[in-house]
């Protein structure tokens, strides 16, 4: 297999973002629009600080982006990212559904071609 | 905010099981047909118990299943588990994106008002 590369390490860091509810609530809330720190802890029952962690994992990870603003540093969803992590997906997911495809009808060629077959082995 | 729920857990593990090249590498693999744990390891150069380990993991999250055959078990990837992470991501991704068309929008429009409004002011 090939070494580790940095698409891995994205993909890697991206996904791990999405394996917590908080930071999913997090992605959802900002996905309406940007919000600062403290609009994104309010909802939550956890501290300011917990919920700026998550904040930063999402940052590293590249999903959200935070604008340059010095005060309020609101963040913002990074659509193409998002999009990133479902093209990574669908392609995996229509490469199977298609060999169900090709399977089924591999099936249904075998069931065309060993009926015939077995006619004559009873006669 | 809302206790942590089942649909929570679940997308936690296999968002949690993506997060990792192997395992990526796997659902790559199984995504072209199913596949017992020894073909699944081969390309692979760690050992086959850390394989298995790594297919326990995303059975658990439930995006992979094994047949019956007690004696292959062969792995196939389960694509409507993979639909619903796809499905999760795009509804923030798809939010996102019509709010900043209708943030682009808003701005248009505040062109259009204050561009007359200006005028005015300077005649």
């Amino acid at each position: 297999m090939n070494p580790t590369t940095d698409a891995d390490n994205r993909l890697d860091r991206a996904f791990m973002a999405l394996a917590d509810p908080v930071r999913r609530a997090i992605v959802a809330r900002l996905s309406r629009g940007p919000a600062t720190v403290n609009e994104l802890a309010e909802p939550f029952a956890i501290s300011k600080q917990a919920v700026s962690k998550h904040i930063q994992v999402l940052e590293l990870a590249g999903l959200i982006g935070r604008s340059k603003d010095a005060q309020r540093r609101p963040a913002h969803l990074v659509p193409e990212a998002l999009e990133q992590l479902t093209a990574w997906i669908d392609t995996y997911r229509l490469t199977t559904e298609s060999s169900f495809r090709r399977l089924d009808a591999v099936l249904a060629g075998m069931t065309e071609v060993t009926t015939p077959q077995k006619r004559k082995e009873e006669k």
